[in-house]
């Protein structure tokens, strides 16, 4: 059903930023072409097809190779004859269903998922990140284009730039080819009637401008957030700082070197117990919110790794279990509170272990199959910012019990809704 | 290529095991036939064509109808006539090529799985279990039987009893059927010619006496080994004392009441480390004995399940943490031993973890994707045994110590290891 083949139009000469393919500009740390051919390869695509004009040709077939992409190329002599010939010159390279797509656009995973099942133009009646000023607007009737152009009096949705076509869009081409020297994108959608397939409010957007850059970077890291595993700190304030973060490291930071910096830097709050707990604290929940910045980089640059996710969780349990070893070590001294510590040191751990022992035995999400489970408090960043808010006022002992309750009651409940919602698993 | 439809004789009268059919008699909790089909289901047989007698239709009928298994009963209202008779009747009720079975042999996992891909008679050069001396013995030349029957002066290897024959072997019993009033299945394959598959050395028994009952338990107990995770420990000590326990309870005890026997064992001698640390370790060393016996049940009775395994391994980590923090708690004083005691308590549950978290991550176990894991000390029957024999003469500090360095330096090594083998996963 989703085609295997894709039609990319990048002959434009990219005037507006310096002269090089718009195609190969990286934005968080990939060539927006490459997100958009992976993209598309992990929705089934398998071949492209890329007409471009004769300058940058040769970029491009570089690129091509240094990713092993399956690709070919149609130049197009004549740039300024407008994108509806570029894809003139495409007749004969595909047969069937296929997508068309713009070099320059940037398109999130999720969109990319929903447009790849669509039919016709993939229209958008809710741009979040598109400048709908500059953006090309539809007016839809009866499933079709009525009407399409930049200054639209009324419109019903943006063109995404996203199009599934069928081979016989090439008669209408070749018509107009005949008619005029030049033509657009846009008048082969009108003269076609295109169908119009509606995918709302995901995020894409259309870079021309440095702004637009920008603007595609926050789009990115803000729209990879992870799905599952966030609790109610991390979703209401650390994400919220970790994204501004990541945005503006984005383009420098590897995701490997975030893991490392997060991990010294929660080392390091963990020996400051050693001189002033309540510092130490601090120092914690902020190596939390760094936490969540080594999975948005990855993300946001397609990079996401098992062994990456795997070494970070580890090293998370390592950070924790320091922490509230050096705490005890420095404020405790009754064997009863070094007990109870154990205990908040063992239930710390004993979270994350029951919920990836589930999905090692299931080869499931724990959070995705026993959706419940992600109502239970008591997950890292709740602990940690708990940690910083009872070490302020010096409440050592009331944090190691509450951790030693909290932890392990919430593993029990975790057992009793895995058991209870196993014939659903 | 495997065969999709079994035929399965179970037509004899079961004289020397009291009159009930030898198919449902209960070996290691399960009917001999109840295995013998769940595995032939699980190796992609999706039908079975039973031919019994009128005396046990009714039985075996509820017995198919309790487990939902997709078989046909074919009646032998004259089972005097053999068992060559018996599979006559099965004539018209399979096409193409099929397995056949004798309902009273009791098979394992890996021996099916190899006679499965087989052709003509399956036949075992080396039979471990099985009595050589009442069995059914071939000679074999050119990969055909020439000779078969219990009294053979020389052979080859033994019947048994697992067939995978095509359409056209009633041919053969058509014409034998001509000749003769009962001719049993060895006239057959006599007449057949039919070729031999060796499966060798692998784990199956026929079962007539009750002697060969307990036999069958105990090969079974014994062939359901857990494949990877067992230390050194388990497989020289442990496993040779919980097989001989398992054996004598399988009839008696469910795998799920063992896990909880286990658990309240353990922490029986987590407790005692409040009244005497070298008996609490030598009962904490029964108690990983005790651990193995849940799987071993489990395994022998085809009652493995996923939750149960998670459930052990969540229990295993507390009794792990109450006998690390009890045994603290009892003996140590100083807070530099604390936080050592608490570093043993991290690696012990963190050696667990990396595994896990491993399998979380890429789907697959990390002793079978990266061999060389299974050469790391430090698993949980090493690390348990270690604990008694330093406890022993009292040995706190040093086993603490021990501990500490032991589980973590483990940790590290395993995430060295899998990065080394990454490109393989």
């Amino acid at each position: 059903m989703v085609p295997t083949t894709a039609v990319i139009l990048a002959a434009g000469l990219g005037t507006r930023i310096g002269g090089r393919p718009k195609g190969l500009l990286k934005v968080a740390g990939r060539e927006i072409l490459y997100r958009t051919m992976k993209l598309l390869s992990n929705e089934g695509v398998k071949r492209f097809v890329i007409v471009t004009n004769e300058h940058y040709v040769e970029l491009y077939r570089e690129f091509i190779e240094k990713h092993g992409f399956n690709a070919e190329f149609v130049t197009n002599p004549t740039p300024k004859r407008g994108n509806g010939y570029s894809l003139h010159l495409a007749r004969g390279r595909v047969s069937g269903r296929f997508v068309l797509v713009m070099s320059d656009h940037v398109y999130s995973e999720a969109f990319v998922r929903g447009a790849v099942k669509g039919k016709g133009l993939i229209a958008d009646r809710k741009p979040e990140w598109a400048d709908v000023e500059e953006a090309t607007k539809v007016k839809v009737e009866n499933g079709k284009v009525t009407r399409i152009g930049k200054d639209l009096p009324r419109w019903d949705a943006v063109d995404t730039g996203f199009f599934v076509l069928e081979e016989d869009i090439f008669e209408v081409t070749s018509s107009l080819v005949m008619e005029k020297d030049s033509f657009e994108l846009r008048e082969v959608v009108e003269r076609a009637k295109l169908k119009v397939t509606f995918v709302d409010g995901l995020p894409w957007i259309d870079v021309d401008t440095p702004e637009d850059v920008k603007r595609a970077r926050r789009m990115l890291i803000k729209s990879a957030v992870k799905e599952t595993g966030d609790g109610f700190i991390s979703r209401h304030l650390n994400r919220k700082i970790s994204t501004e973060m990541s945005i503006l490291l984005i383009e420098y930071v590897s995701p490997n070197l975030m893991t490392v910096v997060t991990f010294l830097f929660g080392l390091l709050s963990a020996l400051l117990n050693l001189w002033n707990p309540a510092v130490a604290g601090i120092l914690y929940q902020l190596s939390s919110i760094l936490d969540g910045m080594d999975g948005e980089l990855a993300r946001a640059r397609l990079q996401t790794s098992r062994f990456g996710g795997y070494v970070d969780s580890l090293l998370d349990r390592y950070v924790d279990g320091a922490f509230l070893a050096l705490l005890a070590y420095s404020t405790l001294s009754e064997p009863v509170w070094w007990l109870v510590a154990l205990l908040a040191l063992l239930g710390s751990v004993m979270v994350s272990y029951s919920t990836e022992r589930f999905k090692a035995a299931y080869c499931k999400d724990a959070y995705r199959a026993v959706p419940t489970l992600r109502y239970l408090p008591g997950k890292r960043d709740e602990r940690i910012f708990l940690t910083m808010i009872l070490l302020l006022p010096g409440q050592v002992k009331a944090l190691f019990a509450l951790l030693a309750v909290l932890t392990n009651l919430r593993v029990a409940l975790t057992l009793y809704l895995v058991k209870k919602n196993l014939p659903r698993i």
